[in-house]
């Protein structure tokens, strides 16, 4: 079967994020105010042909650590849903 | 009030996303199988200091025209909740 994958990869919250500060103060000079905390991450999509809905997370949470994240820097979330 | 606020960017569906296409390659030549339309995308956390949830979803939305996404090579969605 087929499933839809997202995978949410963001920097880790004690983590520098120099990107996400740099949008930050982009905002802040385009005047858009209260804003803060700004974290910039990734946002993946991809389909997966598998046998079943555990055997398709399994096999994404492998290819989040070995590949699409960096768990030392990054957190991510998965969401799986049949295709 | 204060309002938490994610937003998932990614290539529109008719767009090229060489990132996308890299990331798929690479996971094929892991030994991952069966997974296709790698889309590489953005995810961007916030938090906004607001009136009210419409204000705040009106702003992150003129914020993410003028700066987060490119209307015209991406989608975007948003979520904002009370923090």
């Amino acid at each position: 079967m087929q499933y839809r994958c997202e995978v949410y990869i963001r920097p880790r919250a004690d983590i520098l994020d120099p990107q996400g500060d740099a949008v930050n103060n982009a905002l802040a000079n385009l005047n858009f105010q209260g804003v803060s905390e700004v974290k910039v991450g990734k946002y993946l999509t991809l389909l997966l042909e598998s046998d079943g809905q555990s055997a398709a997370e399994e096999q994404l949470d492998k290819m989040c650590q070995t590949l699409l994240a960096n768990p030392i820097i990054e957190d991510y979330e998965m969401k799986v849903t049949e295709a």
